[in-house]
């Protein structure tokens, strides 16, 4: 049965999404999970092996990974989720599955992915916002961040942002920014067809300039055409994957 | 100087506020990097010594803990606190430090101390509410919450909650109890001069009957009546001490 799961971790304690030969990553817990509904017979060397939709780096958070993988199931879904959310650490959880087409790839069929990165912007650093935020002590400047992020919407070539692997294309559709002040914290919420190696936290970074009055919202302009220097990467802590879309 | 501290901290990695002979405390944590303000002449086997304002079991966290001590300091407040803040690890934060008369006690002089206890109330757990929060999932009655939650306030012997040690008095004053839904969440706010030892939790896991329609709402008068049991005590990981009150 081919299946998609979605699913929610706290990334904290993960090397990142992808599996990867040292530390411990969600994929490799996920299709060790998996792997125990193989009969015992089949599970000697073999593994169950899955697709991710998304990247998340290490400490990045996800409310809506979404992973592809083909699994001999011949119960309902719903038991099938139980099992493995059973099977699985307390911070990550399995939230749906659904069957899917054969030629279903939570990667290949995506059709956007969407990000949130949130800062605690509060004189006061807050034990309780660590986990999930980035602390700015200064207040940021939101109508002038929002006003810069308007360039970064559209089609562009977004390599002053991050990198593709090996030299490959780095155009990117970003299809909305929005930034927001929600209390004492700031919610940028990014989506795009995909991103670029860092470039979410490469981007708020450098928004994060400007909201600091250190770079003119305008100037962003000129980042996007590498006429000058992006920001630095804003910390993982701070970012979830929230969704992917899929056309199914 | 008497000083007064205003902390924060993450209860998740403690056993509780209290020094005791085994596991991680917050008061020892602390009154260690107060130590280390001592001259280093002074520092063998002395150890300063501090007054909490309120109580916070294991896994119980704190916005507002009120801790009270003696230390030698002749600088300003906030160079003090900066490096107080320091010598402390991430999930304890001192938010403030005020000089405060000979008499005063972090314990005594307190008119009163506020909780709140937070429910994650949606039909899936959450990777991101565990630490904070209790996961409840079937959906809770808060109009029914509320008013049971009438019963409870005023002065009176609230034995049926908690207990005192050593058979000390267990009549306390409740001013306030407030359940409200925020989102996905329900908030209870518990605001009294003192609590007995688990009350707040065990007044949650009282309250959550009414909640799920198992405990018909005026039942709660039978309850602090001792004519009926009080529920089981709401997991620590929900609570937070948020405030603790002065009259300076």
């Amino acid at each position: 049965m081919h299946l998609l799961a979605l699913l929610e971790y706290d990334g904290t304690a993960f090397q990142g999404f992808q599996t990867q030969k040292n530390g411990r990553t969600v994929q490799a817990e996920l299709e060790r999970a998996l792997t125990e509904f193989l009969p015992q017979t089949q599970r000697r060397g073999a593994r169950v092996k899955t697709v991710g939709g998304g990247r998340t780096d290490a400490g990045v958070h996800a409310h809506g990974q979404a992973v592809s993988f083909w699994i001999e199931w011949t119960h309902d879904l719903e038991t099938f989720q139980r099992a493995l959310n059973a099977k699985l650490p307390t911070d990550i959880f399995v939230r749906r599955v659904v069957a899917v087409p054969e030629k279903f790839s939570a990667r290949y069929s995506a059709i956007s992915r969407v990000y949130e990165y949130r800062v605690w912007n509060h004189p006061e650093r807050s034990v309780f916002h660590t986990r999930y935020a980035t602390w700015i002590p200064e207040l940021l400047d939101v109508t002038a961040m929002a006003s810069a992020a308007r360039y970064l919407v559209g089609k562009h070539d977004f390599a002053a942002f991050g990198s593709a692997p090996q030299g490959a294309n780095t155009v990117r559709e970003v299809k909305r920014v929005e930034v927001q002040r929600v209390g004492d914290e700031i919610i940028f919420t990014f989506e795009a067809n995909a991103f670029l190696y860092r470039m979410v936290r490469r981007m708020v970074g450098t928004l994060l300039l400007v909201g600091r009055g250190v770079m003119p919202p305008d100037e962003m302009m000129n980042v996007l055409q590498r006429q000058r220097r992006a920001g630095f990467s804003a910390p993982p802590a701070g970012l979830t994957l929230r969704e992917i879309k899929y056309d199914i």
